[in-house]
């Protein structure tokens, strides 16, 4: 078939007939897949069951003399706040190793900035009118909902190849009440971009009118290559201070996607003046996280090259997935000219961008067909895409065999939905 | 020594000399010994180490068809819920089993009053003015902290031998302002006594001004007893919904003194319509809790029967701890009539009242001496104890041959401090 551009109106009816056809023979096959979440498959987990036996006995809870079973250390154990320094490229002084999930971290951040003020607040935000937070978009649902949850307004800033419209950003921070910015600097979620040397070196740079913006840089895909090899990245931290911004930025990772999702070890990294503020708030809500679990976690993972070892077992299932579902989009999508997307090499999400305004009717037709994806919109501030163009694609959850139906699936919905698109106008 | 307060001058003049030089003894002994805090001891981390190995492959993690090991199940697994429902005598779906800190949870309840309002709020807690909580008190400084930092006014209520003082309860909450009490019910925090009957019933029948007035129930040592068999407790979510207060309260708990410390779970019940409510809030800020420690947790502890033959093994390690510290109490300072304490069967402290003005003293000789205690006013709001009298010991930490010093370093710096005082009267 050629691209919908070239074809007459009665080709596409044709066209319509044809793939209306396909879209009830599937639907009737009653499927039940998802590609919502960025879930990892069963293969993932399975791969990691060593951190089960890892740590057994007594003495292998000990960090040095610490006794990781008891309460203290607010901070994380130092073992495990050495093993995230060297795995951000940071110092382990600028880390703070909590629970297990860096949402909640990020949230402590916001929320405490709306109740107490961050290092350099004059006051909390809450007392401080209308805070305004930037969006790059595409971006995470619940990376905007946070700020959005304390009724923050939520300013969409454009996605580039290489990060966030730095125009826009570096206009957007000249209004005092723009306190701070989401952002995924690898593998971006959803487009699996990294953020390139100059975006980044712009961010840092930043002479935000707010003395207490706040750069939220989840580096939630640092280790996370399904393709090639481990791509080094740019030290946020001390960029930022090289900047003139040395509390500037909060970083986030966590262990959820290397060893378990939602029972890995979570980490926050920033200046130790921002580590030292933030730890007195936190002294007030927890006594201590899970440094049982911090211990098993430095036992399994050890450093950073053995780590890396076992993204590559990762990647090794990931990737299949992944090719899967470019590899069909490029030979089922890619000659119609109804959509657009990126080949990621790492990361959990593939992002593509489908005629406007048949976004949201794309995705109706999965669920009727069985396949549920993240919703329309879910990408951008308020779950509203101003296009209703954006879908999100989570290829790790379902193993390759139900991919490629589920795949199949969209991609006849995506030539359905471009079809009625296009016959209606 | 007979009551000092049927001394003579000389006399407390010879036994001050007596007494000073003892303490100049233990002093040269160079100890360093620590009553500051409720940690369990090393013999109770050990006795639970088989929880290490009690699920080690993928299939142990499986809670029914539900894989722990992935994201979801934001209100907890469903055996986690089960389990912490039959042990609080609550329904599952009153349960919300989250991460390993009941303390956090506290923290998210209070701070969620503040920023988004509880169930039946009018607005949140933050746009009403002045917020006051009750504080029976002597009680923990961790929960007035929560409240204080809040900037919410804590008001003392005295304490009883049958709980918080229930005429100035009931004056206390016919203020609207009045949003809320702490309360220990079971082994108060530090008095170790236990509720009435008729005390919960009045709590339950409360007819607050503030239609969100929330009773933090923080039944942290709900099965801990350290002598003599289980006792039973009232379930509070039931007497509340039959005083007419449904979603009154807020019910805590943690197996932080069963298994680990920071390192086991936690858990909070309420109605299932505030579980809804916070559910619904929790979401912006976490994915799911660790279910992965959830299911050990279970495979573990198994049921409230399995449970509690596993608190008479730690029974048999507090237990000792706490007759020693009780013991010099009666032997070394009962005689003299210098203080009163309570003789608690479970918990983790015993609470003391020294002669008004001699608290901070006491601890500050028992410092010079190398014996950490808890700091002194701390058992109050604000820190601060308007008498300067309670002394709160922690006495499960050491082991028993090191209490024993520590113990002995108290009764004689108690004696000090009471001398001094009489005898500047």
């Amino acid at each position: 078939m050629k691209a919908y551009a070239q074809c007459t109106k009665a080709e596409l009816q044709a066209e319509l007939q044809s793939v209306t056809k396909e879209f009830e023979t599937l639907k009737a096959k009653g499927l039940k897949l998802d590609m919502s979440r960025g879930k990892p498959g069963k293969a993932q987990l399975d791969l990691v069951s060593d951190i089960f036996t890892v740590a057994t006995k007594p003495e292998d809870f000990m960090d040095g003399s610490l006794d990781t079973r008891n309460y203290g250390e607010l901070q994380g154990i130092p073992s495990a706040r050495a093993y995230f320094a060297e795995l951000l490229g940071c110092k382990p002084e600028e880390t703070f190793v909590g629970g297990s999930a860096s949402l909640n971290m990020m949230y402590d951040v916001i929320s405490k900035a709306h109740t107490h003020g961050l290092l350099h607040s004059e006051k909390p935000w809450s007392q401080q009118g209308k805070v305004k937070f930037l969006c790059p978009s595409p971006g995470y649902d619940r990376h905007f909902k946070v700020t959005e949850s304390f009724g923050m307004e939520l300013i969409t800033i454009p996605m580039t190849a290489e990060g966030p419209d730095m125009d826009a950003v570096e206009a957007a921070v000249k209004d005092p009440a723009v306190k701070g910015m989401w952002c995924v600097p690898k593998y971006s979620n959803p487009e699996g971009i990294i953020y390139s040397d100059a975006v980044i070196g712009r961010i840092a740079h930043l002479r935000p009118a707010a003395p207490d913006f706040v750069l939220m840089w989840d580096n939630a895909y640092c280790i996370h290559e399904f393709e090639g090899d481990f791509v080094s990245f740019a030290e946020i931290i001390t960029l930022c201070r090289e900047g003139g911004n040395p509390d500037m930025v909060f970083e986030f990772a966590s262990t959820s996607k290397i060893t378990l999702p939602g029972a890995g070890v979570a980490v926050m990294a920033a200046s130790a003046s921002n580590i030292a503020y933030m730890t007195k708030l936190l002294s007030i809500e927890v006594i201590s996280y899970d440094k049982v679990n911090q211990m098993r976690h430095v036992r399994y993972l050890q450093n950073k090259a053995h780590t890396l070892e076992l993204m590559k077992k990762h990647a090794a299932i990931m990737g299949p997935k992944f090719r899967t579902v470019v590899d069909a989009l490029d030979a089922e999508i890619a000659p119609l000219g109804i959509a657009k997307w990126q080949r990621p090499k790492g990361g959990y999400f593939v992002s593509l961008d489908a005629l406007p305004g048949t976004a949201k009717r794309t995705l109706a037709l999965c669920k009727e067909a069985g396949v549920v994806m993240t919703g329309a919109g879910a990408t951008f501030p308020y779950g509203v895409d101003p296009n209703d163009t954006n879908i999100r694609i989570a290829p790790s959850l379902p193993p390759v065999s139900e991919l490629t139906s589920a795949i199949q699936v969209f991609c006849i919905c995506l030539k359905l939905a471009a079809l009625e698109k296009l016959l209606a106008a």
